[in-house]
């Protein structure tokens, strides 16, 4: 017998998915007990080159056509957004077709929802290919870890924010300058919003949380900090501390209640997260009988995700030669969850102050801050040259909510020349 | 229903799944459909007191009795050693029962064997618990990646190895001395042979030559060297070159052959694996889609091993429960492979002779070097003060059996004083 997949988008991963599947197909077969065969495609543009692999297989602009087929067994979905991407989904899911999807914003913003339904309909739902690329992060929290309670994960979710900050802090370049390159090199969008200011990386965060918590978390929930008000002198000053500048994604259980954070953060430089550099993206899970476990790998592309999309492939076409289908999702809860606030955490933070380099300034600031209960481990001062000077800190642990406070008060100043910046300290 | 497991082995890693079983009892019942419950217990001695979490489970000194039983469904193998553990695995594979087990030196000396009858039997036999304690690489291997050819493994495979380099290269301390201290610390066996002269690597090695090459390798005739012939000025010599040292286990296609190698070697000092320390282990899985992904995390102790051992019972609970089983046996095979000579690896090498600080020696060695066509790319000298000096080397790619041929000569001059150590670099 044939299992028919209908594959929703044929760019970068969809090809990807189509040549694998072609390049192992015996293996395939061998695995799951039937072949595995692209079918029919859909695509947006009929009339543009796709992978030779491709063959003469029946290709459609219309994707709805694909999912009410009855000739098609299996829905793979690479096309990416929420619109129409969740229509064709849950059309699926109520014609009994397995889905296999690497859509992030899609299950971020919809997840509940599509999982709720596959639960009910006992469909198969996988989606290994929507976090980390290649690494099989979603295989290891629904299945390695049924024994084990989740404490925290800290992820290095986004290539694009961690290359910017890896040639920030290498070469001693501004955010500006990387990202024109990184568009060049094609590792940033035209628009780089939807990775430098970080709701990509709260996307899979929200898609992790899931899994790890049984948790729903709204995407738009998470405390979402960007890249932009980043400066070289923030990497050298991180350095000169022991510390390197990361990209974290961070969602931890305290008590009853979930913490879930996006942004730059200082981790100690003989961390193995501080390794992890340019495009390469990696999870740290810690459990309670695990203790620490790092994953790492290319987070996109056309290999890496489309190894993880035909990973799952095989996984719901196995289900479905045994004929024993829903498993996959019955394993995702999403429950509602109380978040905790943002100001409770409790962290030793950077603070990277630009004032005016005049006598009593270096007073004031430190004042300010032990007036609001922020204790000072290390400083020092450099001066720009032109009557100004960053004074850069390092605190002592401090609830988040006193720093901001503090910030509020010395932004205020008239010797303050620009926003200070504040960075959390993350042990990993 | 319930699905009774019979615990062959009590000691550290039975009494962690003991635990997480009862621990995350509901939470299993909801993933599997059956509740999962030890119901029989097998022990060397009787007498020795258990983790409470046991209760009344009945206790014999008789594992052949337990997998005897037609009320025992599952049997976990968690008490190591190739006898009994083998004629017990297999009598619970004939009785058609799934076995789960974390011994590494069984698979490696018995695998084809046992997976064989595990295949004939549509009998499944799960072992996440037998390679990287917690760390999912078996998973990785087996369900992740079957759209992609895994190019080369590279593990840190044995924490108490990896914690012996990473204490003589921060503190500067002898090999002895670490090891007694592990010992004292319980990270080290009181005959830590099977750990520190790579024994126990190997065995992991070839397990997981089975599941990325699908490929049988006798464990014998892995290319294995320890950690014994190392000093404080091997971890001060590569720190100058640029490089740590690791203990690593390397498993590589090379054409149609297979290139196994495990012992200490230089890997780069801002190399992912460079920041594995201490007792953690690590792999790195290099696909040809996928690229590079490591994965990290404690390699041993009750809590990592039990929580993949209670994953696999999982699976294979979940696979009785749907009476569809044999299919994560189905996916492993142990081909015959041809393995490929050591001496034919190309790689730069690091090399320290410790000679009689006299003239003309130098030229000797450098001489010798030249003759056998291994090029230097770095040497420096350091005077011992007693008329002996430790020459230290770093060729550029050189055949290993060029270096061996070198190395002869050099180690039969009357100026040599030790025998020359010698460690490839490897690129990870």
């Amino acid at each position: 017998m044939t299992i028919r997949v209908g594959l929703l988008g044929c760019g970068t991963v969809g090809g990807g998915v189509v040549k694998l599947l072609r390049a192992q197909a015996k293996e395939i077969e061998a695995r799951v007990g039937d072949r595995v065969e692209v079918t029919r495609v859909a695509v947006r543009d009929a009339t543009k080159a796709r992978v030779a692999e491709l063959g003469d297989v029946a290709v459609t602009t219309r994707p709805e056509d694909i999912v009410a087929d009855p000739a098609i067994d299996v829905i793979v979905e690479v096309m990416g957004g929420v619109s129409p991407a969740k229509a064709l989904v849950l059309d699926a899911i109520a014609r009994k077709k397995p889905v296999v999807t690497a859509n992030k914003m899609l299950l971020a913003h919809d997840g509940p929802e599509i999982f709720a339904r596959a639960r009910e309909g006992s469909v198969d739902v996988a989606f290994e290919g929507a976090v980390g690329g290649g690494i099989p992060i979603v295989r290891a929290l629904r299945d390695a870890l049924p024994g084990d309670r989740v404490k925290r994960i800290v992820g290095i979710l986004n290539g694009t924010s961690n290359y910017v900050l890896t040639r920030m802090q290498r070469e001693h370049l501004g955010f500006a300058e990387v990202v024109a390159e990184a568009q060049k090199l094609g590792y940033a969008e035209a628009d780089p919003s939807l990775d430098v200011d970080g709701h990509d990386a709260a996307h899979k965060l929200v898609v992790l949380s899931a899994l790890a918590f049984g948790k729903r978390v709204p995407p738009d929930s998470v405390d979402t900090r960007g890249l932009r008000f980043l400066e070289p002198v923030d990497h050298a000053s991180a350095d000169r501390f022991g510390y390197v500048v990361k990209p974290l994604a961070i969602a931890e259980r305290v008590g009853d209640e979930l913490a879930l954070r996006v942004g730059p953060a200082l981790v100690p430089k003989d961390a193995l997260l501080a390794s992890v550099s340019g495009v390469l993206n990696a999870v740290l899970i810690e459990g309670e009988a695990l203790g620490p476990c790092v994953l790492s790998g290319r987070g996109a592309g056309e290999g890496p995700t489309a190894v993880s999309v035909v990973s799952d492939v095989l996984d719901v076409c196995r289900a479905l030669h045994v004929k024993k289908t829903g498993l996959f999702s019955a394993a995702i809860r999403t429950e509602p969850c109380t978040l905790r606030d943002p100001g409770e955490a409790t962290a030793p933070h950077y603070l990277r102050f630009v004032v005016k380099d005049e006598p009593g300034v270096l007073g004031k600031v430190t004042t300010s801050l032990g007036k609001a209960g922020v204790s000072i481990r290390e400083l020092f001062q450099l001066r720009r040259g032109d009557a100004s000077a960053d004074v850069v800190v390092l605190t002592h642990d401090s609830r988040t909510a006193h720093v901001i406070a503090a910030l509020e008060e010395i932004d205020r100043e008239p010797f303050t020349i620009e926003l200070t910046r504040r960075m959390p300290v993350t042990l990993v």
